[in-house]
């Protein structure tokens, strides 16, 4: 037994000074939950995505816009909905008004748009990037901060706008190599066509069916027929309610919604025989064969853009067309982008309406969709050549190795470390840890001759990893290295880069 | 009197009218106190002065690193010093944990250190440019979120490497063309073996010292003699309380920090002549000269970097050479790059030290800065082309052509607007105002014929201003413009831009 006790107080022991130290002196090093921290491979894959997405963007005639993180919480209250109300991240400044992080790009667009008429007359189209946040539970690939890539214009309540928008969205993946994607499409008025045919009037209502209608893919059909109707009980045992519509108008609206076709023509010919007569209808079917026949003029294939009957999107604020983008190789991920016509939206801010279209990238999502196709850029890092020096060589002599390297656009790193790290295997172990191609070696005898060793590292790395003695090591580690006069060493490299 | 009773009467009913108004309907759009919205213009010039910068800190070896931009506010809080602690935005998570918005991007480095030790292992060096926040007193230039541009080498305790932070501060003014610049170097060592000297042993009268020195060139010696003495009264007329140390050693400090010279090994050494022998101060001179010794060999002129007794730094955590950039035509913004060595930040998350240097660009004050001196690229807009249409031309017709030309890797704008807008006057003075540089004019004849009008607007712009009637304007306007085929139309745009 006393065995067992010293085992047990010795376990508290250790628990006791773990926390006293973490008490007294470590702060644990942590990511806050549903936020990422992005190493150099991320962050350089991203950046060539998003460079690419950025060039579509501006061959679209969109120009850049930033504002700030943080937002009058009044601005974005009541703009998207209920939910993204509660998933506000809250603070207050200084002198104790009420903000909030923005929850998406569009918000602050729609604010721009009202508060500089002057420098933003309309038509006007801008892009932006940046990170939004959304205090929601996260999931795998659902962060609380992400990137949004964000297209809007301003000032037309045409279509073609909506079809460029679209366009924009195929151009997207098209850069990125996607070889399937489809972007579904609808109109909300047509949705409101319908309801209103039904008889449902109240704006609640209709957003409450819009709601149900949007869970299409992730519940069944069957399921949407529950929440139409009585309400059901969800995986969990957690209620539903439901909208509590007739078995009459439930069938009707279940029929609308799994409407499809060969085309985007003859699906509006479908809806259009499925609709009540209505002025609304008349002028929703007139915007969609409008739209059909733009996204024609702009080359968008039938494929690639589909009228999609079911497709509601969750915000409040859309009044018109709808658009999200599907991967069919990627199903997993969702919609990696999103958006619609907001009409109203910039009203909220000025005394007149400003029609407005636009769209926004999921960048994280999109990244992992991407991930998963086998279609992200991979490299681990920007880094070209690496100094590496063996024995007693001032270190100085690297900083003018590597500034001559530099001054050439080379991009080169040094290597200091301390003593017990410096030998030339630890130099090279590092230069493979992180990818770097080229190792430029200044050892005492090519100091004294004028000379340099300039080694491809992407030959022979695995040799090199199976040798412990140092000699041995460098010997055998000769593979891919030549010995050059210090006058040729730019060209040397840049002919190893190339 | 009647009369003027009416008259106020009206007045208060318009101004109840617009207050009810306002609360019924409109949020008035606005921007928060000390945060910035960027216009296109600004955009763009920040994105080339962004690129260039970055393109230096990638040939001097360091890779992109990203993290959120909340942390745990233990991460935080005590590294930057009492004012940090002072200025940071405060908020909580849905789990009510106490968080809060990075106040730089340094210490998120050190916590990642800590954090991933496999994955980022020692020597590593990394950049990062993003927005952090601190919610000081806003003035004109000072912001409450601005951009920091960062970068940091970590694992080398060799001034070798604080070298290279200052060289990459030089070239940075270098390849924005800025003629001239000095980063101005200390080390905390030099000082601390002064106050050791002097006998202040006390860490917290030290940093007080460290504070007030800081402050030499902003208030003057006269004022520095008092706040280290019995401190002062402010232009306020708040009370500054003084450190409290002997008019002797006042004068030995104020003779200390005045110290300068013709180079930087001069510099040093009347700095040895000046501190008191001591284990410390041989350890620091011996610095110094390395340090210098390290600049020479990267090719860093005297001019570019010298040695400053006086420069302090204000955040607690740096240990050793502190750098600070100062622009010499225009003293005004103060300094728009700052950084230094902090062997000690990683030792907060972890249980071993990782010696670390670095600084930081203050992006917003370097572009007031950049501003100036003339030195920022000017471009209205990303936009190449505006498609405008004339009479009666489909809007599709519109698309199409934009469609070719933004095949052709053309950054083509088309223009849809409401009907009293789409006057080719309404779409030529867009194209102005907006700095675009080609129109591409579609009319009944041209697309009957199978041709186009491509524009030169750069060229009478001034002319198009001053016309009224729109058949006069077409006409005189017509200076700079040629009729082509419409096959032609994408060489002919191209060479336009060329």
């Amino acid at each position: 037994m006393t065995g067992a006790e010293n085992l047990g107080l010795s376990h508290l022991e250790s628990q006791r000074e773990y926390t006293m130290s973490a008490q007294n002196d470590l702060v644990e090093p942590r990511t806050l939950k549903g936020f990422q921290d992005l190493l150099p491979e991320e962050v350089i894959a991203r950046k060539a995505v998003l460079d690419a997405i950025e060039a579509v963007f501006q061959r679209y005639g969109f120009v850049p816009l930033e504002t700030p993180a943080i937002e009058h919480l009044d601005t974005l209250l009541g703009t998207g909905g209920e939910e993204t109300n509660k998933e506000l991240f809250r603070l207050e400044t200084p002198e104790q008004e009420p903000v909030a992080l923005r929850f998406d790009l569009t918000v602050p667009f729609a604010r721009l748009l009202a508060q500089y008429p002057d420098k933003l007359k309309a038509p006007f189209r801008r892009y932006a990037l940046g990170p939004v946040w959304r205090a929601d539970k996260p999931a795998p690939g659902r962060f609380r901060q992400f990137t949004q890539l964000d297209i809007d214009a301003a000032g037309s309540d045409s279509v073609c706008v909506d079809a460029e928008i679209v366009s924009v969205m195929c151009e997207v993946m098209a850069a990125l190599g996607v070889p399937r994607y489809t972007v579904l499409v609808n109109n909300r008025k047509v949705i409101d066509a319908l309801l209103d045919g039904c008889g449902i009037h109240d704006e609640a209502r209709q957003k409450h069916v819009l709601r149900v209608v949007d869970k299409l893919a992730k519940v069944g059909i069957d399921n949407i027929r529950l929440e139409l109707g009585p309400g059901r009980v969800d995986e969990s045992g957690d209620p539903i309610p439901g909208v509590g519509l007739d078995a009459g108008v439930i069938e009707r609206v279940v029929a609308f919604i799994g409407i499809d076709g060969d085309s985007r023509a003859a699906i509006t010919d479908a809806l259009a025989a499925a609709l009540p007569e209505s002025a609304l209808a008349t002028a929703a079917l007139a915007e969609m064969r409008e739209l059909d026949e733009a996204l024609t003029a702009l080359g968008v294939a039938e494929a690639n853009a589909r009228f999609a009957p079911s497709l509601a999107r969750g915000l409040d604020y859309y009044t018109g067309p709808v658009f999200e983008m599907t991967l069919p190789d990627a199903p997993a991920f969702g919609s990696v982008m999103g958006g619609g016509r907001y009409d109203g939206l910039v009203a909220r801010f000025l005394d007149r309406p400003i029609p407005c279209t636009g769209m926004a990238v999921g960048f994280d999502r999109l990244m992992a969709a991407l991930f998963e196709l086998g279609l992200v850029p991979q490299a681990k890092t920007t880094v070209q050549v690496l100094v590496v020096t063996v024995g007693k060589v001032a270190k100085h002599e690297s900083l003018r190795l590597a500034a001559e390297l530099r001054q050439a656009g080379v991009r080169t790193e040094t290597y200091f470390a301390s003593k017990k790290k410096m030998a030339m295997k630890n130099q090279l172990s590092h230069a493979d840890r992180y990818g770097i191609p080229v190792a430029v070696i200044l050892g005492e005898d090519e100091l004294a001759n004028g000379q340099v060793a300039v080694k491809d590292l992407r030959a022979g790395k695995a040799e090199r990893e199976d040798i412990a003695d140092h000699e041995a090591y460098r010997e055998a580690g000769k593979t891919g290295q030549v010995t050059v006069a210090r006058t040729e060493l730019v060209r040397t490299v840049q002919e190893l880069l190339a």
